[in-house]
């Protein structure tokens, strides 16, 4: 890798000219800046980032920390933000937590030694670590404390959305596949399906996951006792868990959607490639990245933002499970 | 964020040997340990990683450009490969480029701005590139030249246990749905498929798809005029396709596996949750990033490697489709 010394070397200028060139922070002569272009043609020189963050005491970086890519929601908005920071100048340092907290502490660790511009976090559960990281920080999803900014989906209204479309499609016996207890997005889906079903004056069963795309591992403990196939409305916090819940029920002869009528939430990419298709309710992955990167990117020019809580609007995407 | 020169005014101790105390390069008296040591605490002080990075001209810092996130086969690569590194001590600068060889000819140049200690590539479109980089590079699919390291599955192989499992299943009228031709992968399991075909002395047909994930968008017209309905065995090149080759064959009313046998190619994670479930040949995720990953160490650490080709073995996973 050529550095700048041998652009020294090779054009017999100083660093500082070379430097000043580079940086276009100063006066350089017609004659030197030829010499120090052809040098940097022939070096294939390309400037060191590391050294301009150390100038700076910054990077052009911003950290990513998000849960797991088996989740197909969260592989998508990793690209997504990816594209996006991009697209504004800014490379992505990635870490995935597997929503391990020990995982995430070390990560957020690492990102603010790299000297990241700002950090993106998703279903963050390092509260406390969050709020004290002095520098630009979006978390998605988790609801750190009055000042951070949280991006995610209207994920009450989603949980509404949901109830009333199993009422239209006439469903009488209802289940509802709650999401860990930690997972704050998914507890606000719940709270918003169950207060469809009083304003209804319905009743709902519950079985709650341990976790989302884990549970294929230990589906049958998951669901415990509880005979699933009787019901003939489910909603499920998330669309890979839907996925479980879809094979499962077909796998027993249950006819979708005559029989029972799924719907999840997401709209991950992988819902309308499924045979039966997936009902869902869409939580839009461009609109929330773009949001992210937006709101990080203006923390870190020193923009004012005022709000510091921004729903994504959702809406009801009808496939072929209802 | 506070720097080694606020922990200098803290201490009234110079940065010569606040620097010796946090590199451990050197004397530091017992006093001042002390002080310094109870300065970062008080100072929530993080040692700037790119300050390290261009004293030594290199980072701790991995490039990983990933074709996309959407393939369900590199999200889980990309979780994989980001997790080994971090085992090892690297983070993960991640580049996504949808095969768009623009956005990764960008994404190379950046990482060598970063000083990025290495990089890993998947089915990269730049051998040219890639193969002036002057730095550890490990390529996932492609074979860029004889010095360059490759790490793939056996792929010809797989082909050939696709091939055969067809056989042993009894079918007799075969397609091959083949992967796009700079897709050197699934030219690979193309001619090992081909190789048994001839050997039975059978024929089977073939529809060349233009992309795998992005097909979803156009699979009337990637399939175009042939009637795959009347196919009793079909060997996809991969899992997301094969995915939509599932759901294309339902949706028509065709009795899988009773009618038309289905085989994919990968074993992501999302073929076991399919109903039916997909057969398929499993090149192994863990294995080949933890390939990647110890290989682009021992080329950081200048170990020798003295091969340059490594094929990961491949298996037949029979599921519901066959």
């Amino acid at each position: 890798m050529s550095s700048i010394r041998d652009i020294s070397k090779a054009t017999g200028l100083s660093i500082g000219t070379i430097s000043r060139y580079i940086n276009n922070s100063g006066y350089v002569s017609k004659e030197s800046a030829e010499k120090i272009k052809k040098a940097i043609k022939e070096l294939d020189y390309v400037p060191n980032e590391n050294a301009r963050a150390i100038f700076k005491n910054r990077s052009n970086l911003i950290g990513i920390v998000v849960s797991s890519l088996s989740n197909p929601f969260f592989a998508e908005m990793a690209m997504r933000l990816e594209e996006k920071a991009f697209k504004k100048g800014y490379g992505v340092i990635l870490f995935t937590t597997n929503d391990d907290a020990e995982k995430e502490r070390e990560a957020l660790k690492l990102l603010k030694g790299y000297r990241v511009r700002g950090i993106i976090t998703t279903r963050t559960q390092l509260k406390d670590v969050m709020a004290n990281l002095k520098m630009p920080v979006i978390s998605f999803e988790t609801e750190v404390n009055n000042e951070i900014i949280t991006v995610s989906a209207d994920n009450f209204k989603g949980g509404q959305l949901a109830f009333n479309h199993l009422m239209d499609k006439g469903c009488q016996n209802i289940l509802h596949i709650r999401g860990p207890k930690n997972f704050e997005a998914s507890e606000l889906r719940y709270e918003g399906f169950k207060s469809e079903a009083k304003k209804h004056n319905k009743n709902f069963d519950i079985i709650r996951f341990d976790s989302d795309f884990h549970v294929s591992y230990n589906l049958e403990k998951n669901i415990g006792d509880k005979d699933i196939t009787k019901y003939d409305g489910i909603f499920v916090f998330n669309d890979i868990a839907a996925v479980l819940i879809l094979r499962y029920l077909l796998e027993r002869g249950v006819k979708i959607p005559e029989e029972t009528k799924v719907i999840g939430f997401d709209n991950s990419y992988m819902g309308a490639l499924l045979y039966p298709s997936l009902t869902t309710i869409e939580q839009s992955v461009d609109g929330i990245s773009s949001k992210c990167i937006d709101l990080l990117v203006d923390l870190i020019e020193g923009k004012e933002v005022k709000a510091t809580r921004f729903y994504d609007p959702v809406k009801l995407i009808q496939r072929e499970s209802t």
